[in-house]
């Protein structure tokens, strides 16, 4: 048996630059030479992938909250399963790009009071968190004009303006506030090399 | 507002011909002149047949139980709030082939000890039980020649053979005699019309 790895997971509102941090963290822990793997949510195995293009395609109207928060969890846990427990296992770094707290942010606050059908739903089925979280906090109205300046099919939460950004970010940071034990929080308002030298400062001593 | 409808199910193993029962019934009822909706599950709405496509093709160790169970519960949530909900609300008759007590008996006894964990979920996302449940009880051998008999790339649960259909159908008769208020059993191995007017006697007797 290897010695069990670490769970690390990047949140934080559509333009933040956390996919970015994610990518030069795992870089940097690979130069390190530890062995990582990088993945995102929703999706990161070849079933949640196929779960993903269901939820994110389409209508934003063609799921209700509470079918889009199975389909969710369904991908994660094939996810979970397929991808992130066996590295752990194995002793491996995972770094993931969105994992529950997404969840318990855009379905359990954004889309009526479901949170405590998403925490529920998370104990009986998933009941993995991470060892360490990075929300990368940024003013709202940088992140959204990041993000409109992507393209791509998948538009559905990236389409709803800046008060509801407004809204998410105060609610990345109460989730930093209620499980302080993990979540760290970094100054995404600078640029990405003063970003990653805190995330790989915040991750170094985590990792010792 | 318009009375509330009624909601039926058929269960039953492959082959007992329970699909060709819910359809004789959904004739008779619409000749008595009643508004009569005709589904079956997984599937029943359109997005919870994109999820049946999903989870039915393809390998069959594609999906863990687990995965499995949410996202069947995922297309039972879409189906009923796009379908039975809407048809009951406007007082009609909703048969249904195969509803949450196919998920109890499938994957809560077939793949190992899930049971628990299938009943938290239907009574967290669900919660709704239909008023009639037909159990088109019949032997095992007979319906598994009559299932091979079928053709069609949905073959994952009429692969498992005979040994599994006699657990199956044992499991069937366990939940008819745990939900003893609304299972009602026919013995299917008899000609269709013989079996269709037990049914009709059944359904008349309770839709009175």
């Amino acid at each position: 048996m290897t010695a069990r790895g670490t769970f690390l997971t990047f949140e934080g509102i559509d333009g933040s630059g956390k996919s970015t941090q994610a990518r030069l963290l795992a870089d940097h822990l690979r130069r390190e030479g530890r062995d990582v793997i990088l993945t995102r949510e929703p999706g990161g195995s070849a079933g949640a992938e196929e779960i993903r293009n269901l939820v994110l395609q389409g209508d934003p109207d063609r799921w209700s909250a509470e079918t889009e928060i199975l389909l969710f969890t369904a991908a994660r846990r094939d996810h979970l399963e397929r991808t992130i427990e066996p590295a752990l296992a194995a002793g491996k770094v995972v770094i993931c790009d969105r994992f529950a707290d997404s969840t318990r942010m855009y379905q359990g606050m954004s889309r009526g009071d479901l949170r405590s059908l998403v925490d529920q739903l998370h104990n009986l089925m998933i009941g993995r968190e991470p060892d360490l979280t990075l929300l990368i906090d940024m003013d709202p109205e940088t992140g959204l004009s990041r993000a409109k300046g992507r393209q791509g099919a998948e538009e559905r939460f990236e389409d709803f303006g800046v008060d509801l950004q407004l809204q998410m970010r105060a609610g990345f940071l109460a989730l930093a506030d209620e499980f302080q034990d993990r979540f760290r929080v970094v100054n995404g308002n600078r640029d990405m090399d003063s970003v990653a030298q805190d995330v790989t400062d915040i991750v170094m001593t985590s990792l010792r």
